[in-house]
């Protein structure tokens, strides 16, 4: 049970506490419920520290003192991993947000857990490149957070898994030991591979609060295309096809069926381009490294530009060659089709939930 | 210390002991040493399983015993992994070479850990894939010696590591424990991912027995490049340039310097195309997915092909952007060319123990 004399320890132990500790009911309320609104804890005290020496520090006293802990990144999940079920005590990561740099020619970026995913996007985007996860929770989601879940997302099909990309790893057990396996070297294969345990654990083996991460160059031409179909069957041949056609420059595909669409075309108001009244509906996204534009254009649009027919054509020659699994299909002529497309996918958890 | 009841025991334990057990001093000398032939060990015993089952009780015995084992695979580790140093019993997986079936829908090869590398490679070929993994020893080495060493290969830039691709695994613990974890769903996130710890983990911690692995489609076009620079600064530049412009397309980046190619040069009598006078040489292989041919080609020499001109362009725009930092390079124009390039790398090795 946290007593006050837990709470002014904890307050000795953090750098700023007035930051660091959350003891009003009203601003603890947002940590003890996840997305959904369907799971609620009864939480008392949140910790945010700033440092992975004050996540140690935290950790060694809830263990001394045997505090129920559960650590929480952007608190994006659905399934009610990231809230206390009960009076567990939530140390949230939202505070270490800081990113260490980008090393151009490993391409590997280190980070503190507690970045947004989209921040980490921002950040690599003028170097040229991006993080391997992308997923509808971008702007609120911690990269801490797709580690600790493995989160696989929109690109994994592309750009593999985390146990793929992540090249080190820094965590805290739970009695504030501090595992620094913060590698920054993609072949260094010395002693077992102990980080790989922690990604997908979901915070049972320790707090992750920081990460080197490979990062894959974003793509010069991108475009995407839906499709639709009558049964799941269909849905299956269509992605052998695909990934025979396409082969490596198939970066995201995904199905969803007709009450997906239904409740986001309800709910979100968002139009389908097909229509909503076909029974499966298939989204394919192709990317690829077109040779380099002579002259530095303006515009920042591969779907509308020259460089984007590279894909588009490719997606046509898919579209040929499923012409018989396919009741309807669209390709995106520009960035706000791209746009509408991924959305009537990505609104489908919003508009279950609304 | 091996008995003669010990031994007798083992070819109880598996089903054809005329085929599992060697007992004769020729016949182990294989065994007894490394590719280089710098490590002897004196193993009196070599055990050759046909099955997982037969691993498990053969290790179970030795366990009971405290017989100590070297599992080995192709024995064509340089760094004497794979050999005994001093009595240990050999536990050769060069019978487990079964490949269990190719899931063409999700792209992942189940196999025994003993088919050779080259094996698998052929296997896939028909259905237009390809193990995630290449090397020079390709035909010798086997599928469970790649995973247990986490071999990362020519392809490693673009294919990633073992811990990528690795979907499933199947391994045996020193006192006879079968770890089953041949899952064949990329996604599956349940509990923790053990199977990562035995990938790099060179034997210490069992077995390998079987794998799930994720294999990528074979690209349509592909190509190689050698180029030719004064130092090691310039050979980083031009990673960072061969990124940057090839993005995923780059499928292979290898540098060697004066001394390795003189050997290659000199001891295997392998020509390099741009003479053996530079300080540094650089290998780019470039490949793509080009569009589907409408009617199916009698020649499979992509770099020879319409499809192969994709890649040749962007590796001419390569040059063209580090005109600055290259004092020589050439551009495969045929298969034999790309082949003769390839040796110059794949050479260094054998020049060297030679």
């Amino acid at each position: 049970k946290l007593t006050v004399q837990d709470v002014s320890e904890f307050k000795n132990l953090v750098e700023n506490p007035e930051l660091a500790i959350i003891e009003s009911e009203d601003e603890i309320a947002p940590y003890n419920v996840d997305w959904i609104g369907k799971i609620k804890g009864d939480c008392k005290l949140v910790i945010r520290p700033s440092s992975t020496e004050e996540v140690s520090k935290v950790l060694k006293h809830c263990n001394h003192r045997q505090i129920a802990v559960v650590p929480q990144g952007g608190n994006t999940g659905l399934v009610g991993g990231s809230v206390p079920i009960k009076d567990e005590i939530v140390i949230s990561m939202n505070r270490m947000n800081r990113i260490h740099g980008f090393d151009n020619t490993y391409n590997i970026v280190r980070t503190d857990a507690g970045v947004i995913l989209e921040n980490l996007m921002e950040y690599l985007k003028p170097f040229g490149y991006m993080p391997p996860v992308d997923l509808g929770a971008r702007g609120s989601c911690h990269i801490g957070g797709n580690l600790a879940t493995n989160a696989g997302g929109m690109k994994f099909l592309k750009y593999n898994s985390m146990h793929a990309n992540t090249i080190g790893l820094k965590a805290v057990l739970a009695d504030g030991t501090i595992l620094d396996d913060m590698k920054c070297l993609r072949k260094d294969n010395t002693g077992y591979d102990l980080k790989q345990l922690f990604i997908g654990s979901e915070g049972t083996l320790g707090i992750i609060t920081e990460a080197a991460i490979l990062c894959p160059k974003i793509p010069s031409d991108s475009n995407v295309a839906l499709l639709a179909c009558n049964s799941f069957e269909d849905v299956t041949k269509i992605l052998v096809k695909a990934k025979e056609i396409l082969g490596t420059n198939l970066s995201a595909i995904e199905y969803f069926d007709n009450a997906c669409n239904r409740v986001v075309s309800s709910v979100l108001k968002i139009t389908n381009p097909l229509g909503d009244d076909h029974r499966f509906y298939v989204l394919t996204e192709a990317s690829d490294y077109g040779l380099p534009t002579p002259v530095a254009s303006s515009d920042d649009q591969p779907a509308s530009g020259e460089q984007g027919n590279l894909v588009e054509e490719k997606l046509f020659a898919l579209f040929d060659s499923i012409s018989d699994l396919i009741v309807d299909g669209v390709v995106a002529q520009d960035s706000s089709q791209t746009n509408a497309i991924w959305k009537t996918r990505e609104g489908i958890a919003e508009g279950f939930v609304k």
